[in-house]
């Protein structure tokens, strides 16, 4: 059979199986989520023993230290994908909503019905728990999801997704709505992207440049979050201990991640109040500060940020520093260079706020709140499938409600149209 | 300049005014709405004279009678066009509606607020009236739009943008809210739908080969609409004179549509009382039939239905009927053949509403009511951008909500994540 082929099989099961997940019963998928977290405890011997397997490899290519940590299956991580299964059983079911419904001069009630999107495609790398996190929400929405994890996770993935495929096949859910691409080529994903027809999303988690690379190729809808380049606004009537707080969590309580601040926007007028205390603090951190030439007037010690620093995602302790003359400088700022992911403001004035919130166009704006709470569970959407950057279909972090879609309802008494 | 600089440069405008546009007060919008409306009656002869020009080309080129009517900007369609742009003025402003608000255990109040989608490209075929519509809808939900019509319609196309370019000049807004896209080249298409930092929605609207071209080219997301295969099932239990009216204005009303039915299913307990009455009805009306085996049982006159028949869109006065054993057939035949656009029932039982309902993944499903009331303006959604029959984004007739997304906004007073 040919790669094609082999895909178009993978695809075409998905989109049966996504026609009985559909139909499924809360509590039908409930008890197979639940089932799906008692089968991976089980199965822990036999997932490490896989994922030993990778983690060799990865050893042998030479990876780093901190992407072999992200790759290997601890009986801690293990438990967690256990754990998040079952917060998924939790979470109220989206499918069947509905969500508004209105009467027309006619007497038509009309109405808007959530069902989920059918077949989604998630691809991403490293790792493995994505494996069972995408299964767990795919499933919970009424989708069947197809699952291409990173070359270097392929025995963990695989074994993971046997153990869920097994957990489902015992409740009676047909298996293949979890199934995994066993081809680590390119040129499977490049086919997968293909079938518009038996695939609904495509979800890219991973580097941008592999997100390009699929947003290139597909015909098929994608959801996709390039880069997170984060600012926080220090507004001149900010307090200044609050500024402060809500600075420093963001840079450096996570920096590797997509909603940690890169660029710190300071207003002219509390700069010089706000900044050197910052900077010692920030310092002392292990931050390395890079400032425009009013930042350096003030920090003569700090290394001039080059016209490239204002569009980085360094993900690492660096932080770009700027001083900016108004709210409107600092919008426009943010419209600039920023990658509409996250932006927040520290202030105590309520105009400012209110036009802050009302004007960035990012997925998240905050008043008085550290940027790392931009992320699905923090929020309030209990879990979170993925984030996205463009604002078509969803906007921001993606909870199981964002795997479905709504349908218009129709309910007549004989209406023809004249 | 080369075309592409020349796209880009419209592109690049056109992101430069969203943000303007995105800010603007409602009242602005309105009242530049309603200049535009009265811009287009004042200019009236000087649209009509550049309408001429594409009408007598597209005679000399031996264009249908029924394009050329399409085309043919008449003192009424002009009138109709000032109609809707005043009705989109009435339409609520869907920028800046906070939909939902909740609050965190940290104290956190999280929302979700509504805000343009920001630059939207329109591409279109013939009806010079789309000019003036997707301007307007766009505007009303704050967005930069640019359009590129069809070759032929380039003049006609041209003068209107101009006219409604001179009302937003009137009224302090920039005109680069909406920009035509001057050259007929299928190459600026392509060079348009590569800008995916400055285009943030693709929405093509015509045949399925230019969608089909889009989608293959777009590395934007793209709101499509490929056919409307809809389907009316007469259900067993159904009123026999209700079935015959929703059928018959389903098929008839106007046959040239997406929304109209190309598929009738009958249940086969109902159909040798429904089928006779019905088919002398449509047949007289001019409807050529096409029945599977036991149709042809009942109508042994109506030719045999091919397999191609089942997944056609004769957008014409034809109709293929089948009959079927039961509701889950029904169902099953529209997932397989349909093209998740539009589906009714006409049933008196409870249950079978109820499921077909729930089961049918189409984007409108109605129960006893015509599959003609699938429409922005009939539905209440005030008008219609277009229509989608993929699930992301939006998923049916889309109206000015549907030119927006939906961010994040939090509310706190100093949270920091721990």
């Amino acid at each position: 059979m040919t790669l094609k082929k082999e895909i178009l099989e993978i695809a075409r099961k998905a989109r049966e199986t996504s026609q009985i997940l559909a139909n499924l019963p809360t509590g039908v998928k409930n008890a197979a989520l639940r089932g799906m977290a008692d089968a991976l405890l089980r199965a822990a011997p036999a997932l490490r023993k896989a994922n030993a397997r990778d983690v060799a490899a990865a050893r042998e290519a030479g990876l780093s230290a901190a992407l072999i940590d992200r790759l290997t299956l601890t009986e801690k991580v293990i438990q967690g994908m256990a754990a998040s299964l079952r917060e998924v059983a939790a979470l109220p079911d989206p499918v069947g909503e509905v969500t508004r419904m209105w009467t027309r001069p006619n007497g038509l009630q009309v109405g808007r019905m959530r069902i989920p999107l059918g077949v989604v495609g998630i691809i991403y790398e490293s790792r493995p728990n994505v494996t069972s996190d995408a299964a767990a929400l795919c499933l919970k929405a009424g989708n069947a999801v197809i699952l291409r994890g990173g070359s270097e996770a392929i025995h963990s993935n695989r074994a993971v997704a046997e153990t869920l495929r097994g957990a489902l096949t015992a409740r009676g859910i047909p298996p293949d709505a979890v199934q995994v691409i066993p081809t680590v080529s390119r040129k499977a994903v490049e086919a997968l992207l293909q079938m518009e027809k038996e695939v609904d999303v495509i979800i890219p988690r991973g580097g941008e440049e592999l997100i390009r690379f699929v947003v290139s190729r597909s015909k098929i809808p994608v959801i996709k979050h390039y880069k997170g380049v984060c600012h926080v606004f220090v507004d001149s009537s900010a307090d200044l201990g609050m500024a402060e707080a809500v600075s420093f969590n963001a840079k450096v309580q996570r920096p590797g991640v997509c909603n940690a601040m890169e660029t710190l926007l300071v207003h002219c007028e509390i700069a010089p109040r706000f900044l050197p205390a910052m900077a010692e603090k920030l310092i002392a951190a292990g931050v390395e500060l890079r400032g425009c030439p009013q930042t350096r007037r003030i920090l003569p010690l700090v290394k001039p940020a080059r016209k490239e620093d204002w569009t980085a995602e360094y993900l690492d302790l660096i932080l770009s520093v700027k001083v900016v003359g108004s709210l409107e400088e600092a919008v426009a700022h943010i419209v600039r260079y920023g990658s509409a992911h996250t932006e927040a403001i520290v202030t105590r004035d309520y105009e400012n706020a209110r036009r802050f919130l009302r004007e960035v166009p990012s997925s998240t704006v905050l008043v008085n709140a550290s940027t790392r709470f931009s992320d699905g569970f923090e929020l309030g959407l209990g879990a979170e499938i993925g984030i996205s950057t463009t604002k078509l279909h969803s906007f921001g972090p993606m909870g199981v409600e964002d795997l479905t879609t709504l349908k218009f309802i129709v309910f007549g008494s004989g209406q023809i149209r004249l």
